[in-house]
């Protein structure tokens, strides 16, 4: 499953809103098309729009080629910039990518070589990514014991990534070393994720896949032997706090009352170092439609209010692990956040 | 708002799978197709299934009048009752109705007699729910200050009983009495009561209602001040669990989180206190497409699992009060509960 991909100078992008019943391509040929992309939700999941972002930022990059000068070109490109980063507020590889992209620029000095440095930069990016993907799957199947039942959140999958997935990702390699007895998808109102996708995706890799609804989800830790919930990020702040997809606070409160542990699987461009805790993360509140109707059918009376936001944050108290590319981050907090922070930077990565 | 009502003989239902979009009624002219009514939920809520099994099984009788006996008439009569008792298993009220409407029958001797004691006596607990609802409410009101921000969960309103309903009579009064600021009401999947019907209800009386999905409560919780969750039941043990919609146990465990207390609001006639505690409550797995399908739209991929309970239970330790007719039981627990049978006991009303 190739959630998107460059080819012949284009964005290749799974639309993720018809899925799973409908297979369907959208072809990117400018920057506006993946920013309309991003906001729609025909791609999601952090680090999937941080690479979609980035490759958007190279299709913008490509529209300036005739600029009369190197300048202007930077200009416009930062303007460009400014237009994507808008596209969603919450996850921060959005602003990871970009900021990525631009930084790389730093000792460019004409339009040519900056587009192929910005090729290369997305690429990495890419690749990068899929890299990620495994290493955080590898570290996270490490946690997990045999015949584990798992409770995951949204889509953390190959869908919302370049690679395996990052919650999915752990359970496509605990999978192979036969770790996994069933993993039981939240639906995830309002856009469904986990029903569409996560379902989809697992069922394609014939890893046991039972749906439940949201609400069902403390009834079933209750229930069936739960061994684990993994979930994935939309950005972690220098505490350990993490803002995910809506439901993830209350599923991280159950999993706390039935000390079931609980797992983030993140990669390292899902941290915002700048940020102290969660109260600072910004909370994109979508439209009320989304709720009100599902596909085109209205299943609320009119003349109501209703409250969507799409995440939420759970305090990193609730948070037994990070799992990262660069490793595990056990009991996260302000402190222990600090010294793996300390650690990579100690090891050149940031 | 007439959920169900008596008239020349039918059971008059409104067909609450086609709320909020059509206020459709079902005429009952016999019993098996209350029986059908039941199944399908197009009447749901556990004191409203209490009183249309009532009427159904004088629908039952009247079908029998023609009996060559008065032993004929109530043996069938019983096995009717028994058709009506298995149309769904967890809502305790259907059973109590079903006793009550044949314990009247004790000192009857003929088949005409009979029924009428059957018509006096579904009649009795119809009118009896209206009442209780009334006292539910006033008792309930009683807990809530100026000002309240109240979450509920599906549907105990007046679609769920014969009158203004269990929480959302809490509600109602409150709401009279100028104590309501906001009522944010959980969808409640897979069938969708809170968006439907309690959304419906709230706002047809003008009482502000804001519709969340179920996974946004806790969310709701830490950010919206949140004072009291107010629900419903569907079977209560001797020990105070609460067997309640499915997501209850969740937002119980939630509101303990977030220490604002957990109110259940249902008439005596929900109680069994032939159950020691909620591990012996049936609990009903409904069919998987429930979850699958909304209305008639496919949401998640062929070949995948579903867990479907449409009920959980609720232990008494996250409950703060089980508001009743007879007045509010803090803090249920086994002892608390044997106290409140034995006030009922000396009051001659058990």
């Amino acid at each position: 499953m190739r959630t998107l991909y460059w080819e012949h100078n284009k964005l290749i992008i799974i639309d993720q809103t018809k899925l799973p019943l409908y297979l369907e391509q959208i072809i990117c040929e400018d920057y506006k098309r993946v920013i309309v992309a991003i906001k729609r939700l025909e791609v999601r999941g952090a680090p999937a729009i941080g690479a979609a972002a980035a490759y958007g930022l190279l299709l913008g990059a490509r529209s300036l080629q005739k600029q009369p000068t190197y300048i202007n070109f930077c200009h416009k490109l930062k303007i460009i910039k400014k237009e994507i980063e808008a596209a969603r507020p919450t996850a921060v590889n959005l602003e990871w990518a970009l900021n990525k992209m631009i930084s790389a620029l730093s000792s460019e000095k004409n339009i040519n070589a900056a587009i192929l440095t910005l090729q290369k930069t997305a690429d990495e990016i890419f690749s990068q990514d899929v890299q990620s993907n495994e290493l955080i799957g590898t570290y996270g199947a490490s946690l997990l014991s045999k015949n584990s039942h798992i409770i995951t959140h949204c889509n953390a999958g190959a869908l919302a990534t370049c690679g395996i997935g990052t919650a999915l990702g752990v359970i496509r390699i605990a999978h192979k070393q036969g770790k996994i007895s069933m993993v039981y998808a939240d639906e995830t109102r309002p856009l469904l994720q986990g029903a569409r996708l996560t379902a989809y995706e697992l069922s394609q890799d014939n890893i046991p896949v039972t749906l439940i609804t949201d609400s069902m989800a403390a009834w079933v830790m209750k229930n069936k032997n739960i061994n684990a919930v993994i979930v994935g990020a939309d950005r972690i702040a220098a505490n350990g706090d993490t803002a995910n997809k809506i439901g993830t606070y209350s599923l991280a409160i159950s999993a706390k009352t039935h000390n079931i542990p609980f797992y983030i699987a993140a990669p390292l461009s899902t941290f915002d170092f700048d940020i102290e805790s969660g109260d600072d993360i910004p909370i994109e509140e979508r439209n009320p439609n989304e709720i009100f109707y599902i596909q085109d059918r209205r299943i609320a009376p009119n003349n109501i209010n209703a409250f969507n936001p799409a995440f939420d944050v759970t305090p990193a108290y609730l948070i037994n692990a990070i799992i990262t590319e660069y490793g595990i981050i056990h009991r996260p907090n302000k402190e222990i956040m600090l010294e793996f922070i300390n650690k990579l930077k100690i090891q050149g990565v940031l």
